[in-house]
């Protein structure tokens, strides 16, 4: 189904009325399966943080003050209401932001809208092809809206998968629901009043609560709007609305040109490593090296890293000392990756940084610009101490568009994270059979009880 | 107690050390007294807003979506968790814009603070001293912070209530909880991660959910850094701050410069009428033209009001048709005032719009404008059918800093809104007494009793 372009006069209507619109027959099947992948990442990296411990101290403070349930925390036994498991289950997705990446706008879309959607299915019914359409639509709704404030509106300082994010999830919820184009309009309405999340707070536990917010906060807009709670006609484009007070100089049109037919979840890469995209490339390349076997460790003299200047910008950091700082930083990269030949997320912890080993290593590792190189590109230039040279180069890292993960290494993914993070949670396998069938599935519930510890 | 001018480069840890290491002694006297009076004053509009459906509907979905727990619903006979009790009580007090206002900034004070108070003291102790000093300092957290940014925030499209409400209710639950400042900062950054409100939402029952967030959103900030959830150092001042991000050019000093010498809770007004602010002068004018006895309503042929060109910018409004747009019709609070001698919450209903006398007298009032007039004054000039004219001038209205409400004005509004919005809420009396003897009490959740149904 496709709709006509519009002037952008008529935003918030001309998406609500899309997606009410749409029938699931309507979303194509790369669309579908890409909603399925990310449905799948989207557990991989909540099992990765569910033990975090901005998760207990929430849990801890939810318990006290909000009143216990019988909705699932992913991967824990405790279990709480349906909106404090929307706002849980999303802080732990972003925690590590390994989750999935619409690069365009660098918001996570899986983390707000899916665990919307999973508390809602605790309490309504809600099948598996629901699932998927209001997947599908909640990441083209905060896409969309991502795309016509950025990249000014990261920029300035907002923390685009939280604040786009709640828009995502109640459109999902709303969709769901079953709600008129007039109801999602309100629940636009009702998002808009709820959106915030601060780039300030990247790198510290406030950061889940932006994130955790926008699921909590979309679920309760589009329940909100079910029950006739009026916003106003213009959410999104009006003059005092999201658009123009969160961007700059918005481009409306972004947000609802070719609807129905150009799908941003197609645009949404999954990322193999816990750390910044613009290390993909990097670690690729050192996990070659290792895999030829020319150059052992104790060899190495140095390893320069020829890539954009974004790589520098970003990730010249050689004296990091903590796991979380070790994220962005190149050198450990490298030389975790060649001296462990992994880069999980156990190579990214505080112990790992303060290796002895890996703090040698980090100190022969040069970074020079190339302007020419574009982002996910990189070549590396290891000297070794006899004088002679290996070099690999990589054009596309694993995680990009041009090179995704294979369904295989999202499995994979999921194994390694929920093996290494929730090792009670045993039901891994069922869980993932569960997801790529999940057309069939009468109840979305169902998947929650392997997502949960055996016992 | 008084702290020393910053640049400006510290603004949250130097506001932190100031809350925390603040004693009630360094309260004084009339700022302690505006306190109890904006307590009172909240109860008065916890109670007018208590049972309007955007009220019925917030408690519907949470009461679905949530739990159940025991904390009180102001004016109802329902209960729910502390959390959700913030929220909706802060909801309940906004939702006719009828509470207290800090006029530099336009914020209304109470309604994110009490609130997230209110709801930890049915959790925790909490003592009247204590929530005194939790909501004075509550109160100059937000309105300074909105200094800083106004009017450049409001314009731009910030529901200024709820995105610096946050931040009042986070210090005065955190003061409550007695953290230190290092906690304090981080409570100051898990709010500015939920700071959000939407100026495109005003008039709708979309903005509940901004300000009902903003106290739920401070009270969890406030629990969380108890238990040691950690934030930004500078989520205030940051480059990607709150102040930044939402502000144009912020006067960061304004946070800090004079803190506990000079108090913005004694620039805090209450509402005499439940419509804009510029219309107190009108009504008051009315009210006197009505008292004289000297024009009958039969006998005008028309009115003119003399005022400062903001009073017919916001509020010339000739063909209002609904209760909600006559709140802000000049028009309307003459027709109504005249006929019916007074302008409380049942003058500014639907029926009171279309009534035919209320119709006819609209047409015939005009609005001149007079810049030399301030905005709290105006003259009316009646012309009658036989060609005398009545005149009346107020200068100061009633609800200014010039012509505060008294607190016998006070008590009567808390007992004419309960009367008319919770006619079953019958123990406003002992309520009253017990927030006028609130510095002996050892137990703040008391209040609370006298605040639901009885019976």
């Amino acid at each position: 189904m496709s709709t006509e372009v519009t002037d952008g006069a008529d935003v918030s209507r001309t998406l609500a009325v899309f997606i009410a619109g749409s029938q699931y027959k309507d979303i194509p099947e790369p669309v579908r399966h890409e909603a399925r992948r990310s449905l799948l990442n989207f557990f991989a990296t909540a099992f990765s943080g569910c033990r975090d411990p901005a998760l207990d101290i929430a849990l801890g403070s939810l318990s006290e003050f909000g009143a216990p349930g019988d909705a699932t925390v992913i991967g824990r036994p405790e279990r709480v209401d349906p909106l404090s498991a929307a706002f849980l289950n999303a802080a732990a997705a972003n925690v590590y932001d390994y989750d999935d990446t619409h690069l365009r706008t660098v918001i996570h879309p899986a983390a707000p809208v899916v665990p919307a959607l999973l508390a809602l299915s605790e309490r309504r019914a809600v099948t598996g092809q629901q699932m998927i359409h209001a997947l599908a639509l909640g990441i083209e709704t905060e896409c969309r809206i991502g795309n016509a404030i950025s990249p000014e509106h990261y920029n300035r300082g907002w923390h685009i998968t939280a604040t786009c994010g709640v828009f995502g999830a109640a459109m999902a919820v709303g969709k769901a629901l079953g709600l008129d184009d007039r109801r999602l309009v309100w629940a636009l309405g009702t998002a808009s009043a709820q959106a915030s999340g601060s780039v300030e707070a990247l790198g510290f536990m406030a950061k889940s609560v932006g994130v955790g917010g926008a699921a909590r906060g979309g679920l309760l807009a589009a329940l909100l709007a079910e029950r006739g709670f009026d916003g106003p006609d213009r959410p999104l484009e009006g003059v005092r609305g999201f658009l123009n007070v969160t961007g700059e100089a918005p481009r409306l049109e972004e947000v609802t040109e070719g609807l129905g037919t150009r799908w941003e979840a197609l645009r949404n890469i999954h990322k193999p490593y816990p750390c910044g995209i613009v290390l993909n490339a990097v670690i690729d390349g050192c996990l070659e090296l290792r895999a030829s076997g020319a150059t052992p460790v104790d060899a190495i003299a140095s390893i320069t890293l020829h890539g954009n200047p974004l790589l520098r910008h970003r990730a010249d950091r050689p004296g990091v000392t903590t796991g979380r700082e070790a994220q962005v930083s190149a050198q450990h990269a490298v030389a975790v990756t060649l001296l462990q030949g992994r880069a999980g997320l156990e190579q990214f912890t505080d112990a790992a940084v303060n290796d002895p080993a890996a703090f040698a290593l980090r100190r022969r590792v040069k970074l020079v610009d190339d302007p020419s190189r574009a982002v996910p590109s990189v070549r590396l230039v290891v000297e070794r101490k006899d004088g002679t040279n290996e070099e690999v180069f990589i054009e596309h890292a694993r995680g990009t568009d041009q090179r995704p993960l294979t369904d295989d290494e999202l499995e994979e993914k999921l194994r390694m994270l929920a093996v290494s993070k929730a090792p009670d949670c045993t039901e891994v396998d069922p869980l993932i059979e569960a997801i790529w069938g999940l057309e069939k599935s009468p109840d979305v519930s169902q998947l929650l009880p392997h997502a949960r510890p055996v016992g």
